[in-house]
This record gives structure tokens, sequence and C-alpha cells, in this order.
């Protein structure tokens, strides 16, 4: 299968970001592409402020114009995260919807963004953000998909239960900063693929140094080796990625990791 | 507290080996450390047929050679691993002593290595070894230890639940190959030690290229951050590393990852 991870600009105009991506996942579909993933609050501003101002519900206009990027590509499309409006929170929220525009998954961001690096990065999505509390996972013709946001990917326990539930890939909208991000990005996506025998990918924004939150960019695609297999720069940028899955079952039976886990003493 | 890693070389012969760990415990005993590791079976060459012609028990005059690096050199002693002879059974076993040569802690690997890499690494530690089924944990004046071997380093939930018991470094005799150890040596200990934000020091053999089992060597300590801190290279070498414990705390107010955690839902 092949994905496309548009690492794109993201403004503070929530109709402007989504025309955008709309553009970027028309020129990727042209690409015989599989799945188009979009980044991480890609509708406006990573900031706490934006999040309540910004955030829109699944009867607004927004939202019909997100589906109508899977209507008018074609393709299955991992709308990337938005600030939703819903029971009265708002969350971090990723949609997924098939060529057809139907909405087939939907994960709320489990664990919120609280961190206070002294000297580096401060945020605290806890401020004005709600937790999900469910896995997502769903299936395509290709693959059988797990979907977490950003900081869910720091928490071994959670990607494991995903791979449990059968998920061959795990997309990632995140957007890692210029603190963390050099730190920890790769090491993240590198790990957690090795440990789990599956494939990352993960889709930031472009980086934008005038930005109140600066994203550290870096999209990224690793394998159940722990090898990264695609990478992009900083700048605005379509990534492509060819995953053969295949290639879990042979990992799977070199190393059995898996299959070694001692689930009988934890 | 200080650490001493002794990347040693390793021949076939029991009691040359323990005079050489010897030896250099000495010699790093000189420099002010709190406690020596040695690297994963070090009393003889890693070979699946000599694990039960070269394992000895607790009564053996080998065992009490080990004691004495404790007690001659006066320092807390994590002895690498031996083949250890019990109840019938061979374990893949590092002992712990205190200054005065008791023995403080004892761990039996726990997840046995099978793994048969096409083009590279096979091995079946599981054709003569039995495994361990406890955590070991083990507490020190400087710091509470938790100690795994190997193989044991592959599975997140392994180091986990040795972090919920409060251990502030782990400590992983270990001797990955050539095959797996370029992949996955650095990237094992930066990960592990980045997701429980605790220490982690991984002691390995020298490499020996005329070996059947040719060990990558490079032992390694990382921090909490995912830091590769001190890392040897690939002949004999004592790794010294300075440990400062405070900056785990540190690490957990600003990235609070394990207070982070949706217990709740895992």
């Amino acid at each position: 299968m092949k994905l496309a991870l548009i690492q794109m600009n993201v403004c503070d105009n929530t109709e402007k970001n989504i025309k955008h991506a709309h553009d970027l996942a028309i020129q990727a579909s042209q690409n015989k592409v599989d799945l188009i993933v979009l980044p991480e609050i890609f509708t406006c501003a990573y900031q706490s402020s934006n999040f309540p101002n910004k955030a829109f519900d699944t009867n607004s206009k927004y939202y019909k114009s997100i589906q109508h990027i899977a209507i008018d590509t074609g393709k299955f499309l991992v709308a990337g995260s938005v600030p939703e409006k819903a029971n009265h929170n708002i969350y971090n929220t990723s949609f997924v919807f098939n060529p057809k525009g139907e909405q087939i998954a939907r994960h709320r961001k489990v664990h919120l963004f609280d961190i206070d690096v002294e000297g580096g990065q401060k945020f605290k999505e806890s401020d004005t953000l709600t937790a999900g509390n469910d896995y997502t996972i769903f299936e395509t013709p290709f693959a059988k998909i797990g979907l977490i946001i950003c900081y869910d990917i720091r928490f071994p326990e959670f990607s494991r239960i995903l791979v449990d539930k059968g998920a061959d890939l795990i997309i990632v909208p995140a957007a890692f900063n210029m603190t963390t991000g050099p730190a920890h990005w790769e090491l993240s996506f590198r790990a957690r693929a090795l440990d789990n025998q599956v494939f990352y990918a993960g889709c930031a924004p472009a980086r934008n140094t005038n930005a109140t939150y600066v994203s550290y960019a870096n999209s990224i695609v690793t394998n159940p080796w722990g090898e990264v297999i695609a990478k992009a720069s900083t700048d605005e940028e379509i990534l492509y990625a060819d995953i053969d899955l295949s290639f879990i079952q042979q990992v799977r039976n070199q190393l059995p990791l898996l299959k070694h886990r001692r689930k009988d003493i934890y």
C-alpha cells in the first residue's frame, strides 16, 4: 500500500487551511496512493486559546469540506486532527473517511500534552481540551490501521493494545516541537515500530518559525525492524511511502518478540 | 553514583574468565566507583552447548571466586551472568553481591533468546536453558536498581513493572550480536530509558570476531531524557559513568510521562 503524508503549512484561518489541505490532497491523489494523511491540528495554529475559538462540530461546514477532501480525491483520508466541539467539550480529534466521504473512525486524543521543560517548550492542552477514552482502529482494503495522536505515542501500553487488536500500521498525526522533536521524535517512531513489529507513520505540520508553537516537522515512516523508511524535511512537502505489509510477518518469524512476551507474569 | 561496566574479553575457560574479571574489577575499584558490572555470560563463550557443560551452582568454587570479586574490591557487584545449575535446570543467571560478598539479589533471565534472522544471527537459548519467572530489584545505599538480562530489554512491559516498583536504574548484562546490535542496541537502551524516565546501563562482552557468537560490545549508559551518556567501543574496556539520580525527578517534573499514563483505560 502507498501512503501520502501531507506535511502542510498551517495558518490561522480554518477555511484557508482546509482549502490548502484539499489542494495538496488532490496533488497526492494523482500518485496512486491508497491513503492520505493530514497533520495534527491542521485547521488552525496549535495554541490553547485557539482550541475553543476555532473548534467545530460534525454539523459544521468545515466538517463537510473535510469530507469532500476524501470524496474529491477518491481516497481513504486520515484527516489529521482538528479541535472538535462535542458534548460541551473540546477534543483534539482525528476523523477518518472512506473514499465516499463516510466517516469510518474517529480518534479523540487520549493523552493530553501538558509539559513544562526548563528553558524549553511549555504547553498545557488540558487548559482547554478534554481527553478521549477510546482505542481507535479501522479497516481498509489494504491494512488494519491503528490511530493515535501525537503525545499518545509516548505511552507503550497504548500502542501495544492496538497491535494486539490487529493493527498493522499505526498512524500518528503529530506536532512535536523544537525541544522534544530533536530529542525524541525519530527515537519514538523507531522504537514503537520495533517493539510492536508494525509500521508507524507520523504526519506533522510544516515548520513555521513565526508560530508561537513551532512544529518540528520531519514527518516520518518507520518499519517493523525499527528503521526509518521515509522522512520529510521541515518545509511543506508531500511524503510518500510504500508499505510492504508482508515484512511484518517476515520480521515476526525471525525475531518473535510478540510471541516471546511472558504474559504469564505481566 | 559512579558505575564501572567491565566490557571484558571472554574465553572458554571459566577459571581464567573469573580471574580476568577479578583483575579488571580491582582496577575499576581504584576509581571511586560504587558499583561494578560484568557482562552477560562472562565465564564461558556464549554457545548453547556451553550452558550445560560450563554451568555451576552456588556451592561451587566458581561461585565463591565471584563472591571474592565483591569482597576484594569492597564494591557492590552485579556479576554479569553465568550458566547456573539449579533444580536440575540451567538458567542464565545474574548474581548480585554487596561489598561483604553476601548475595543480595539474583536474576534468572526471563525471556529466552530464540531468534533466526535470515542471512543473520540464529540462536536458541531454550535448547538448553530454562527461563526464570521473577522481577529482580535490589537496594543499595546509592539507588534502587532493577536487573534484567539482555533479551529481557526487548519487552516494554517487563521494564515498566520494575520502574513502578521504584527502580531508578536498570542494569542489563547483555550480549547483542552483529545483526541485532547495529540495528537495535542503542535504540533499545535509549527508548526504554526515555519511556520509563530512568537510567539504563548495558554491559556486554568485548567483541571477539573469532567466536561463534560475536558480541556487538558497545556497552552503554542512557539517561531519562533518552540520551547516551557513556558508550564503549568494541575492544576490552572499563566504561565509567556518573549517574546523577536527581535528573530523574527533573525530567519527570518537566515531561510527566509516568503521571500522564491512562491507567484507567489500560
